[in-house]
């Protein structure tokens, strides 16, 4: 039994870098599900698509629920084989909560909620979370995850300074154009959405200034929009530089002290 | 007394780096009363909701002066704790012009001028500015602050140059495209709007060229705008860079071998 | 006959920094013609230029076929005098399938299927790829294909990334708003168009919510959208950083002390 | 003479550093008059307040015109004490030629051109460009230029990367389009308007594609436009970080050879 759940642990472990066929197969298979899974929830959604190939779309649903049931119970079950959660009952609970794990959860319990009488158009929605499955098997995306993770103070920082920017502006445009034009800048909640569309350069076009005045504020507010978001762009910039040149320097400089020859 | 004014200033000061529980608390209560009072004036602003809820508005407002008031009295009064503004009169004076203690005056200021006969409108919308105190407890912002006053020539300088290539941008257009569309092109600084929108790549998609020459232009123009803004978000880039760079070097400098003690 | 190969190779090759005059003369008039035959197609396109310059339009297509024809023919049979393709059958099939080569037949070959039944107007479009030929004689390009392989990985999960985010963000809209403005959000496929418009700030304004909780989705996901699309452009510039120190590393690293030879 | 030639090309010569009382207040006049004149251009346009300030306006253009020219005059007639511009006639037409002495002269000729019987709408706007008489006076201007210049190759290399993929991806969508929108999509140059508004996001909403291949289409060209503007702004970035390096560099590290001490 032991060695059963150890070879089912090694087979759905994508990160352990085992070759063997059965892993590749099973990930490949996995992967192929979730994209296949994702195409038909996105093509449901369409009415006429819907009504012809409701079988179709039934059938892959509940294929993808049976595989991802399985694979999810057969990751819990088998979890306790990693050293991290070697407890039958608080380990697997902890592996349970984990980012990757919940995901997994998510992805079947829109199907088991629906058996119930919860609202279905929420859930069928929910369904596509389904893709963040993927991203399991996606090895590049550390580098990505490091950096944001090594800039997440400046990052949230400069979003709050975005939030307080949009509060500020929404509230002089308010007072500036609520006059001219009060179905659009009738209030500020209503003027944080031509904020929005401003500052981050969107420009839908169905809010926009016409009085002189709104036209400079706006104009100013477009011009620090590009500016507020130049910093994380630059904070990024900066985020990937360090973390690939403290990688080379751990890989290249095994440094040594030039008097004594002692490995630093 | 003065023993009290010390504690009064080290409960308020947020930069010692005090850990007690009233300073925590005092923090906490501000930083929770400037979200919810701006929360309140936002709201305030939507027609049926001031109707509705005026009195809890009014309430959270005479609530909100009456803490920030407190607040503001106490800061000026125990700065004088502070080596910086140690003289009863100037030091409390020159504390008074702080760009944080001048933010915790516009925060109160907009009531006391209200009982005067002010602008009520104005004066309601200046009230949102209050939502700059929370920025005195973000610590992150230091690093986006230094690195902003590091570039401060070249950013300014960008801001120069956007400027004078809106004016001549705006210039050609307008004796472009005036002929064809003498309402949205009719001036220099109306055609200035147009040249914001296209600088920027806002697009509201109110004004936009119909000449061919005029699409021509609006195209090289977009092209260039983005061109432009790439000067400040390489400017911030490397400013990042450089100074988390900078501190590394201040930080292992001082490094010593840890076998021989040789300074490295 | 050898000879003569070896000059047709050398005269055709622009890379061997060749600077004969006649291997100047040549690339001048390939690229020029490129250039001619670029804009010809351009403006054949407009009805009434097609009606009136149909002759000029039909000579300059004429000329460049056969040049190019005869470039394409000498490229391949020159090009066994390369030593990567030195084989007379298998070396020039291989010098046949590497991007340039494919570039330059992509040139030629709409003109000849043109006169077996094909699709007129799609291969009347597809001879504007021939503009691809210039990036041969572009030296600068290399550095930013250096760069973008360099970075490759990271790059395509950014757009793997941003596809997921697209599918996620318009699942979400499309629950939001469907019932509101079916005809805009009436299924994810259609959401989608307006999520593309809102995570690249695009913002054509054919489709933006009116719902209230739809326009804070909105504002979400624009800000979203300037923050992943900073992940390229930080990408890039630390890539740009890294292959410019290195090389220069690269030179620096073969200094030499000009006193004692000592080597640095 | 001599002696006063040479004190007038000191007093215009911004560069040598000079902080006497007399050159100071030479720039700030002329930075002032061109700063007034620009304004005065400006609002000249607008067609109100032309009729009202008609005097005003024609007053500022003859004062400034004449404080021009004589600076012009002044300048062109003391080049002759630089040492780069000795020889009394070749030096002088040589000066006459730098970008700075071509702007001045581009201040004042749509003066004396319109007392010809040149378009006087065309000159009128042209008039603007005087603006450009500051730049001389912007030091920080440098750094940014020295980048750019840097860069130069590089940078001229993404504009043709986006003319070209602006060619591509106009005729494609001109072939997929033009049938459902022949007023927008009717030859390749007008698709190029959508081709531009589309990959510089500035999207201003008049002509956008409506058939789904189109939308699929006019999406990934969104994503790819905001990636081709990834490399000029990462190309600026790493830019500017070595340029400052360089110059840290410079300064800081007067380099010796470790083994003889030997100056690099």
């Amino acid at each position: 039994m032991n060695t059963f759940r150890y070879s089912v642990h090694r087979a759905l472990d994508a990160d352990d870098g085992g070759t063997a066929g059965i892993e590749r197969f099973i990930d490949t298979l996995l992967i192929g599900l979730v994209l296949l899974n994702t195409a038909a929830v996105i093509l449901e959604s369409v009415p006429h698509l819907h009504l012809q190939y409701a079988r179709w779309f039934a059938g892959i649903e509940l294929v993808s629920v049976y595989v991802f049931t399985l694979e999810y119970v057969a990751r819990v079950w088998s979890a306790v084989e990693d050293r991290r959660y070697r407890d039958h009952i608080t380990g697997r609970l902890r592996f349970a909560l984990t980012p990757f794990a919940l995901i997994d959860l998510l992805a079947i319990l829109p199907f088991y909620l629906t058996l119930g009488g919860f609202d279905l158009r929420f859930l069928r929605v929910v369904r596509l979370f389904r893709v963040l499955k993927v991203t399991r098997y996606v090895k590049a995306l550390r580098l990505i995850q490091q950096v944001v993770r090594r800039k997440r103070a400046e990052l949230l920082v400069t979003v709050g300074v975005i939030a307080v920017m949009l509060i500020l502006v929404s509230s002089v445009m308010y007072y500036v154009e609520s006059e001219a034009q009060p179905d659009k800048f009738g209030s500020i909640p209503e003027t944080m959405w031509w904020g929005v569309a401003t500052l981050t350069t969107v420009g839908y076009g169905d809010v926009f200034p016409i009085t002189p005045l709104g036209k400079v504020l706006s104009s100013l507010i477009a011009v620090l929009g590009l500016g507020l978001f130049a910093i994380p762009t630059g904070l990024l910039a900066s985020g990937f530089t360090e973390q690939i040149s403290e990688q080379h320097a751990a890989e290249q400089h095994a440094n040594f002290c030039p008097n004594c020859g002692h490995k630093l």
